[in-house]
């Protein structure tokens, strides 16, 4: 096997992706539900074999790089934090996992943190890093949307700060938990109260929090069409970050890094905000990231 | 048995109580843990009899008053909601619900709903009734704070109009079951905190959601003394009730009604804004407000 060959791995709480790497181009891929979130710091290195033992079979020793909540504390080995202001996805901070396999030269990328306020993320940086790769002088806003939406102050080819949502993750908790979950029994949506709801926190700081109830007492007090509450409580939790970011925030280059429907979403909410905002598939950004970090390595 | 004789009930979704009633003075109380969430329409009338059978032994006819979410469109029988402004637990508006013991006289007192924006509650309003029997000039806002707090608008001897926030089901939904579970493992608090996270959310609407994800990562990048999380976590989603509320809706008389370590919390809350709020028992108003219907129907 020659240099040319490694393996780039995507590694967070709840999946496992891997792809057979030649350089800067992928030849194979895989993917498991094998998560961070499932795993004993054991049971990483048989979840990762499970996934590319055929690509690495008569090799001697293949260069591994991942990024993501495998290098949390509960994870395979922990990948101390790199405090911003950093370039995000530095692999001489990389850490060395253990293996029994002799073949595995595992490296786990840090993420990155800030003290104050204190924030924290694990592979959005390798993100950042590929944005890098393909444009190193985006200077900007880069809004990466997910269970913890994180806004990351870009320039100078590092990450100056940034700041976390837990939209998804209250999204997921008030449509399926909460008393809200009866106002929406289906996966329905409709676009315009996500505009609406969207455009009422965007631009008062307190509607979120003062209208989160009324999405399920309007539905008790009439009819209101299927897939209103939903895309409702969608729209109110994403303008709360619009609003909590400020107009200020939002004066520069915007990117959103993310994929399918909550790409999409955010999309449209910059749209309805009158920022054209550029749109970067999240695997591929996660992907020229780990190359990155891995031309780094090889340039040692 | 004399008219003296009746049944007083507050019915909420997770728990039932019950109160001998001689005229307005309790001569005896009982209380389960079947609440209306629990219960399917038949299962109503069992569980009040569970109670209030040894009571009413040779009665032949008992009236029996009851609030809260019994009168819910799941609960025994739907008790419509009064539209706001209104007198609060009108008793005119009561339903008859059905039985099979001949000897019960059972009557639903209906919630309060509002329009613009759209709100309703059940079981606040004989609250607010039992604080105008004790004080029928009261005119302010009389905050009600629990699973889903109340900020309600008193004047005139009614109800002019109500707020909800999902402040408590949101607490217990993020402590218990969010990513910020780990960084609050015990039950311990710190009224610092709470006195911290307070005072950001009430001056910054923003900064509730923006503030969220930064307990667990305080947690991850420093150490942080225990009860600090679990406090700051309530200060901010008491403080977003206080900043969406606005300080022109504090400048008037304030009551809170709630019990235990709840009202003791808004009483603290409303003291760090420099506000003296009278405190007011939830149970002793829940009754008064049962002895006010009971008089209204007894006039006629």
């Amino acid at each position: 096997m020659s240099g040319a060959f490694w393996i780039a791995v995507d590694w967070g709480t709840s999946h496992l992706r891997v792809w057979r790497m030649h350089r800067h181009e992928a030849t194979n891929e895989a993917h498991s539900d094998q998560g961070m979130g499932r795993l004993a710091p054991e049971a990483f290195e048989p979840a990762l074999l499970d996934l590319i033992g055929p690509w690495i079979q008569g090799a001697e020793r293949v260069q591994v790089l991942a990024c993501g909540m495998v290098g949390a504390r509960q994870g395979w080995i922990e990948a101390p934090y790199v405090a911003t202001p950093a370039a995000p996805g530095d692999p001489s901070a990389a850490v060395a996992a253990p293996v029994r396999d002799p073949r595995l030269d595992m490296r786990i990328l840090p993420g990155l943190s800030q003290q104050a306020p204190p924030d924290v993320m694990r592979g959005e940086e390798t993100q950042i890093a590929g944005l890098l790769l393909e444009d190193p002088g985006f200077s900007g806003l880069v809004c990466l949307p997910g269970t913890h939406s994180k806004w990351v102050r870009v320039a100078q080819g590092g990450v100056a700060g940034f700041q976390t949502f837990m939209t998804g993750e209250l999204f997921a908790l008030l449509s399926g938990q909460s008393v809200l979950r009866h106002s929406m029994p289906d996966e329905l949506w409709n676009d315009d109260a996500f505009a609406a709801g969207f455009a009422a926190a965007r631009d008062d700081a307190a509607a979120m929090a003062r209208s989160l109830f009324a999405i399920r007492a309007a539905g008790l007090l009439r009819d209101v069409p299927p897939g209103v509450a939903r895309a409702r409580l969608s729209g109110l939790l994403v303008g709360a970050e619009f609003a909590a970011m400020g107009r200020d925030a939002l004066t520069g280059a915007v990117a959103v890094i993310g994929g399918g429907a909550i790409a999409d979403l955010y999309r449209k909410a910059f749209d309805l905000t009158g920022i054209s905002a550029r749109i970067i598939d999240a695997e591929t950004a996660t992907l020229r990231g780990l190359c990155a970090a891995r031309d780094a390595l090889e340039r040692g």
